[in-house]
C-alpha cells in the first residue's frame, strides 16, 4: 500500500514546474516506493496565475498567502520555490508548523540566515532537503561512486565552471518575475549563488571540504532598468565570478561562473584529476561521463565516453533501454525518489539544510574575498 | 474546456510504458491542447501483469481479451503495442468498431497486410497514426524544417544506420516476452522491420520516395534456444541488413542496420549532403543537430553543433530553458501532442497507415532483394 | 655507414611533393636506417616547371623524357608519380632496366594492366611498392596491431567511406594539370580508383579478402568543359560510388565514396565491429584511434579516444613527445622508412604490386557491378 | 637568388631537433623566401653527442664551447636551445658579437635578467626573437585574425590551461638531461615558466596586457632524487599553478597549468568569449578552431568546428590540400619562415625579447602572488 505525501508548493516558476514534474512522475518510474506525492496545494500571490498553474499541473487547491499554506493541516511537506530572500522566513514558519521542507537552492541569502534555518529545522525535527539536483544526474552519481570506490586515488585537481550567455544584452532589465535573479535584493548575489552554488555543492560532495578561497567578481553591465521601479538602477549582482581554492584533501580547485560566455547556454562542467584516473562531465551532454583510467594498457589509454544509459548505471534501471538518454528534468524525479526513500528509511535526504549551509559558507567567503581582495578561510 | 480522449492500451512492454508516459505528460507541457488523454483501460493476456501495469501507471481498468477492449463503448482510441504479427487483426477490429488507432511501428508483417489495414481504416474513416516517434525529436524536426526551407539545395546523398550490439551473445534465446524481436514468427523480420524501418520512415519524410533498392542481409548466429518451445531452433530473422538505393530526387542512399556493432547501444544516425548545406544527427546525442553551411564565409566554415534546446526550436518552447536537454521519451509526448492537435484541426497525424505503408514497401523490397540478390523497384 | 639510394622522380604534382618530402626527412627522424635517399633526378615534360621543382626541392638534375630517366645508370629507384594511364608503360620500362619502383596508387587502369606489371617486376626481380600511404598513419598501424593480437575477436562489420566535396560546382572543368582526376582517359575511373582504392587497400590489409561486391555509381554532373580540348565534354568518371560486400571471414562490408558530400574535405573513415571490441578512425583527426573494449568493467565501458602520440605507439618514438601530433605527410615518411628497412632485410615492402593488384580487382568488380547491376565475385 | 643564413645551434635536445627541422624544411615549403638557413654549426658540451646530433641532422661542424660558437665569423644567427639558466649569458655574448638571436622560451630566469637581455640586443641592434611557437599554429593565427577584424567584439573572458600528467610518479628524478625542467636551479620555475609562459604569450598577443594577477602554486611531490647529486633533494619548482587576472581591456582571465592532470599529455587550450562571438582552441587537435558566431540565424547557432586546412587559412596555402592536417612541428617551420621574412622587410619578428619580457613580468608576478598570497600588479 502506498502512502500519500501531501505537497504544498510555494511558487510556480521554472523551478515550480520542474519540481512538480518530479512529484508527478516518480510513481510511474519508481513504483517500488512506499510514499506517493499528492499535489495538495499551490501557492502564489497572484490568484489568477496560481489557479492557472494549479489547473495545468493538477494541484487540488490554491493559496495566495504562503502563511496559510504552511499552517494547513492537510499539507505534509512544503516546497519552497520562491526567490532567495523569502527562503528563511518560510522555512522558519514550516519548522514551527512541523512541515517537512524541500527548499530550492541556494539555501539562504547569508550564512547567518542559513544557520538560523538549520537550527530551526533541527530543533523542530522536521525532515529537510535542498534541491541541488545535479547530484542526481546519473552520470554525476556514477562519478561519485567511482570516487568512493577509490578508482581515482589521490586527488590533485578539481575544476568546475558554469557558463551562460543570456544577460549579455544591456537591454535586459532586472527584477520581477523571471528576472529576479538579476536583482540583488531578491537574489542576494548573481552567478555566485545561482550557478557557482551548484558547482560548490557538487564539489563538496565529490571532493570534500574547501579550506580557503580567493576570488574575483565582475559586473560587466553596471546599470539596468529595474522592472519593479521602472527606473535605470545600479546592478548589484556579480555577472561573473572566479575563484581559486584549496581543498582539505590537498587538491587544488578552480571555479568560474559567468552569464557572459557567448555560445554557452548552461554549460556546467567539472573535471577531477586523480593519481589513478580522471573524470569529466558536462551538463550540455549530461548523459555522458568521460573517464580516463591510467590502469588501462599503455598503448590503449584514452578518455572513455561512457553513455550512461545502461540498466546498471545509477537510476537508469528505472527508465528505458541502453542507448536511450534521459534529460535535465529527470534529476528532479530522482531527487523526489530519494527523498521518498529517505522517509522510508528514516535517514536524511542529502543535501540537508546543514549540508547546504557548507555551500553557503563557501559562497559567502568567495564574495568576501572578491570584495577584500584577500584569501578567505572557510 | 478540455475534452477527454479515452485510451485503450493493448500491451504493456517497453513501448506500452513509453506511449503511456506520452499520454500522461502531454497535458502538463502542452496545456494549450483541447483534448486530454484519459487512461481508460489496459489490456494484456496475463491478468496479473496487466493489473500491475494498470496500477503503476494509473489505467482505470483492465482487460485480458483485446477484442473486448476494442468493443468497449468507453474507449475512443486504441493503442496497438503488441508484437507485429497481431497488428493487422487488431487494427481491422478497431476499424470495424470505429476506434481511432495509434499503432506501434512497423505497420505490418507484409505489404499485403498493410494494404488491407489501410483500406480498412480509410473505409471506416477512423483516425490513424503509426508511432514512428523519431520524427518528433526536436533536432530531427528542425532538420525537416531546414530541408523544406530549401537550405540544403539539391540533395546528393542520404545515409543512415541504426547500430546496436545487444544480441552478440549466442546464449541469448529467442521468442517470448522481451525477446519476440528475435523470433521471425512474431516480428516478421529482424533489424529490417525493427530498426531500418525507423531509418526508412525518416528518410522518406526528409528526402522523398525511394525508387529502387539493393540489399544484403546476414544472420550471424544461426540457431538459438527458443523460449516458447524450449528447443534450439533456427533463427529466422536478419541480424544485419544493408542496402543501396536511389531516391526519386536523384540522390543516392546508403542504409545499414545491425545488432552486432559492438560499442553501439542504439546509434541511429543520418546524414544528408546537399549542394548548399549538409546535416547530421545521432540518437546517442539526440539533442544536437550538426549543420554545415556552405554559404558561411570561406575561412570560417565548419560543422555547427547546434544544441537544440532553445525556445524557438521545434517543441522546445514547451519545455525548460536553453541548454537543458530533453530525452528519448519526449518524442512520444510530442507525437501525442501532434495527434491531439490533428483531432482539433481534422488533419491527418503523420505518418498515417497509408504513409507507413510506404516504409513497409521499402522493407519488403529490401528483404526480397537480399534473398534474390537483385535490384528491386519499389 | 649509410648507403645512398638514388631516386628518380617522375612527376612533380601534389604527390611528387609528398613523396619528395618523405625522402628528405626520413634520415632526420629515422637515423637508424642504413639507406639514405638521394634526390638524383626529377622528370617531367615541361622543362621549366621540372627545373623549378628540382630547384625548390633539391633534385640534382632533371629530365624531360621519362625513358631517359629510367635508363640512367645513376638511378637506383624510380618513383612513378604521374596520372594512372602512364603507370604501366613506365613500370615495364623500369623492370626492363632493373630499377626499383615506388608507384603511386592505384596500381593501374585495369586488372589486366596490373597483372602485366606484376609479372614484369616479378620476372625482373625488382623491388616494388605502391604508395597506399594510409597504412602508415600511426593510428591505422595501431589498429592493425590490435587486430593481429586478436583484440577484436570475430569480425562482424567493416565500413569505410571517403567523402569530399570539391567537385560540386559545375564550373569546374576536367582534364589537364591538377584536374586529370576528373578525366576518365587519364584516371580510368573517378572516386573508385582515387578514393575507394584507399579504403579497399586498408580493408584488405585489416580484414582480409573480399568475396563479392554489389555497387552503384553516379555521375551527378554529366558534362564539363575539358581543359585539353577546350570543349564541353561528357564526364566519364564516377562522381560517387557505394558498394556492399562480403569478406571471406564472414563479415559484411559497406563502402562509399563521393566528391559531393558538402562539408567533408577529405573524410576517410573506417569502423570495424568485432565480437570483443570495435575500432574507428578518421582522416580528419588522424592522430586519434577510437577503441571500444567490451572486456572493460560494465558500468565503465565507453569509446576510448586514444591520442596516438606516445613513444610506444607505432612510429611515434621517432617523433616528438606525448600529446604532440604529427600530420598527413608523415605517412609518406613512414612509407619511405619501411621501404628502406625492407631493403636491409630483403623482405617485400607492402603493399607490393601483387598486393595492390588485389585492390585493383575489387575496384574493377565494383565498376562492373555498378554497370551490370549484379553481384560480382572477386 | 637565395641568400644563406648561417645558423649556430646551441643545444640538441627536444627543442634543438624541433628548431633544426624548422630550418631544414622552410625552403621546401616557403620557396618564395630570399633567405635560406644553412646548418653551419651545432654546439654542446659533450663532444660525442653533439657530433652524433650534427651527423644526424646535417650540421657542417660542431663546437663544445658555446663562446667559441658565438665568436665564429661564419655564423649569422645563434639559436639558444639550452636550459633557462644559460639564456642570459649566451644572449649577452651574442649581442656583443653582433649575432642575430633566436632564443628558446621563456626568455629568462627573472625579469631583471630579461631586462638586461633586452637592453643588450637593443643596444647592439641585433635581430632577436623568442620561440613562442604556438602563435604560428594556423588555427591560432586564424584566431588572432578574427579578433583583429573585430569579429568577437568586446571581450568578457579569457581562459587558458596547459595540462600534462608526466610527473605524477614519485619515482621520477629531477635534474640533468631531459629532466632539467624539474630542477629549479636550471629552470627557474616549474609549470609557470614552462607551460603557463606559453599561455601568457598567446593571451597577451590575442587579448592585450594583463593588469594584475592572483595566483596559487603547489608542489605535490616534495622531494625527488636529483640526477646531478644522486641524493634525494627538495623539489623547488611549482608542479601546478593557477591564477586569476584582469586584462587592461576589462576582461577577466583564468589560467591554470599542471603536470598532474591524469589523462592529459599536453593539453594546451584557450577560450575567448566576446560579445559577438567566441573561439576555442586545443593543442590536442591543433588543426581545428571552434567558433561560435552570435550573428548566425538564431535557430542555427552552434559552435563551428573549423578544420583549418584550406588554402586560404593562415600558412596552409604552402602545405597540402584541404582536409589534410599538419602537426606540431610545423609551428616552428612557420616561425622560421616569418623570421626570414622579417629579415627581408627589416621589421621585428614577434615576439621579440622586448615582447617576451612582458610574459616574463606576468610569470614573475604570478610566482610572487602565490608566495605572498596577494594580488600583484604587473
Amino acid at each position: 500500500m502506498t502512502q500519500p505525501l501531501r505537497i504544498g508548493m510555494i511558487g510556480y516558476g521554472f523551478m515550480g514546474r520542474a519540481h512538480t514534474n518530479g512529484y508527478k512522475r516518480v510513481g510511474d518510474f519508481f513504483p517500488e516506493l512506499k510514499y506517493r506525492p499528492v499535489l495538495q496545494a499551490a501557492c502564489a500571490r497572484d490568484s489568477e496565475k496560481v489557479k492557472a498553474f494549479a489547473d495545468q499541473w493538477g494541484y487540488a487547491s490554491t493559496e495566495t498567502d504562503w502563511r496559510k499554506l504552511v499552517e494547513r493541516k492537510d499539507i505534509d511537506a512544503v516546497d519552497i520555490c520562491v526567490p532567495n530572500n523569502l527562503h528563511k522566513e518560510i522555512a522558519l514558519a514550516c519548522a514551527a508548523n512541523k512541515k517537512m521542507i524541500l527548499c530550492e537552492k541556494p539555501l539562504s541569502m547569508t550564512v547567518a540566515e542559513g544557520e538560523e534555518m538549520c537550527q530551526a529545522v533541527e530543533k523542530a525535527g522536521v525532515v529537510n532537503t535542498v534541491w541541488y539536483n545535479y547530484r542526481r544526474i546519473p552520470a554525476v552519481t556514477l562519478a561519485k561512486n567511482l570516487i568512493d570506490e577509490g578508482k581515482l586515488g589521490r586527488i590533485f585537481h578539481y575544476r568546475a565552471n558554469f557558463l551562460q550567455d543570456w544577460t549579455i544584452s544591456s537591454d535586459l532589465p532586472q527584477g520581477g518575475q523571471g528576472l529576479w535573479r538579476l536583482d540583488a535584493a531578491a537574489a542576494g548575489s548573481g552567478v555566485t549563488g545561482d550557478l557557482l552554488a551548484h558547482c560548490i555543492d557538487t564539489a563538496l560532495w565529490l571532493n570534500g571540504s574547501i579550506a580557503d578561497v580567493n576570488a574575483m567578481t565582475e559586473t560587466f553591465i553596471k546599470e539596468r532598468k529595474h522592472n519593479l521601479t521602472g527606473k535605470v538602477e545600479k546592478v548589484g549582482i556579480d555577472d561573473a565570478c572566479a575563484f581559486l581554492c584549496h581543498f582539505e584533501n590537498g587538491s587544488l580547485g578552480l571555479f568560474e561562473s559567468t552569464r557572459y560566455a557567448r555560445g554557452h547556454k548552461a554549460l556546467y562542467t567539472f573535471e577531477i584529476n586523480g593519481e589513478k584516473a580522471s573524470i569529466k562531465w558536462d551538463l550540455h551532454d549530461l548523459h555522458r561521463l568521460e573517464f580516463f583510467n591510467h590502469g588501462d594498457e599503455g598503448q590503449l589509454r584514452g578518455w572513455r565516453s561512457i553513455h550512461v544509459t545502461d540498466g546498471d548505471h545509477p537510476y537508469m534501471g528505472n527508465w528505458w533501454v541502453p542507448g536511450l538518454q534521459i534529460g535535465y528534468e529527470h534529476s528532479f524525479v530522482h531527487h523526489v525518489a530519494d527523498f521518498l526513500k529517505s522517509l522510508e528509511s528514516g535517514t536524511p535526504c542529502e543535501p540537508t539544510f546543514r549540508s547546504a549551509l557548507e555551500t553557503q559558507k563557501v559562497c559567502e567567503a568567495v564574495l568576501t574575498s572578491a570584495k577584500d581582495r584577500t584569501w578567505q578561510k572557510i
